[in-house]
């Protein structure tokens, strides 16, 4: 199931227009938080992806947009900075061949065409996705990217009825995130160590694609390894 | 070398896009065959690639546009038909993957947003390609056509050039999956859970595609681990 999350869509061409590539790519849902553009205005363009504008959720809250998925994806033209853990991305065909698949339902979000997303709302997602455009200028339109982007995922659904490993719940990974964090704090100086820690888990834990048996094995060891460091302080 | 050619573009909006896309993805030449859209006009939707448009050529005719390549390349949404010989489409993907990156130079067309590419226009292209979306509505934007066709063809070449993230090293990665080891010996209580764990770190670690970045974060996050689990053995 794909999802697509517009943030704070400004341009009524460029929401009509993505509205109609939705179709064009069978995307499941559209979500739209905080639109500047008018609704109204962008059905003129949406062709015959009008209906499926008409359908569209708007929402106040990017919360709402992105409740009961398995995979939230940010998505952004600056997806990497040496030193920024928060943009550390992953190109849109690794994405699109190796982790997608396997992915039962995704949000994928995009940005202001102005601003993008902010850093708290790419902090939200469990990964970042961009598109490697040309290093001269790589900031494409947000419905050029939406297309790109959709295309990607199109060709990779025939994969959804191959037989593969069942994958980790996110239930399951959320449990993994909660004791990372646990240990981390048991054993880093700072906060802001902490959270560091908490963004590299998460990351991790979205691209490394676990089956349900690994992910049952990594929670026993993280358990193992936070009553460890927890026996210690007490014997302390 | 790529030279996109727009014949009878009727949209503003969709030449100026067009234009920013070209430069987005690292397109040579830009020629516009008979436009219905103003080009004035265009160029306040071309962002940074108002240049590029600025420098394009406008042409009276087709073979003009089609002059001095070695394969020209028609699109349409009607890529085929089983009874037509004209309407038998290479699909975008085969195209990319198999023929362009053996061609030194092509122009490739896109048609009117109303009525696309005429029959005498397609055959006057080497070959037809098309981008087989949802059969319920394949109908792309012409400016979204463009997107996906140009970011196909950039994944097989530039890439090389992208900015994108060091992956870590084979070596680094070694380390870590030591570190890991290390600190499974301290809480697991046989062999054989330690073995079990390993197996789940080695997987993890090769599917998870980790930057260079990430590698030395989770690295430092396992030394912290496993030297508190030590200190705290050694205070019993």
């Amino acid at each position: 199931m794909i999802r697509v999350v517009l943030v704070g869509i400004e341009g009524a061409v460029n929401l009509g227009v993505i509205a109609r590539t939705c179709v064009n790519f069978g995307v499941d849902e559209l979500y739209i938080v905080k639109p500047v553009a008018s609704l109204d205005e962008a059905l003129n363009y949406a062709a015959k992806g009008r209906g499926f504008l008409e359908n569209a959720v708007v929402t106040d809250s990017l919360d709402e947009a992105i409740k009961g998925v398995d995979m939230i994806v940010a998505t952004s033209d600056e997806g990497y900075s040496e030193s920024d853990m928060l943009r550390q991305a992953v190109d849109l065909s690794d994405f699109a061949e190796r982790i997608f698949p396997r992915t039962r339902s995704v949000a994928i979000l995009f940005g202001r065409e102005s601003t993008g997303l902010t850093r708290e709302e790419i902090g939200r997602a469990d990964i970042l996705v961009t598109i490697p455009a040309n290093p001269a200028y790589p900031v494409l339109n947000v419905s050029q990217a939406v297309a790109v982007v959709l295309w990607e995922l199109w060709k990779h659904r025939g994969m959804e009825a191959v037989n593969v490993p069942r994958k980790a719940s996110r239930d399951l990974l959320g449990e993994l995130l909660s004791l990372a964090v646990d240990v981390s704090r048991s054993v880093m100086s700072t906060e802001e160590k902490v959270a560091r820690s908490r963004i590299l888990w998460k990351r991790m834990l979205s691209k490394a694609m676990l089956t349900e048996k690994e992910a049952r094995v990594l929670k026993y060891w993280l358990q193992r390894v936070r009553r460890q460091l927890r026996q210690d302080c007490l014997h302390e």
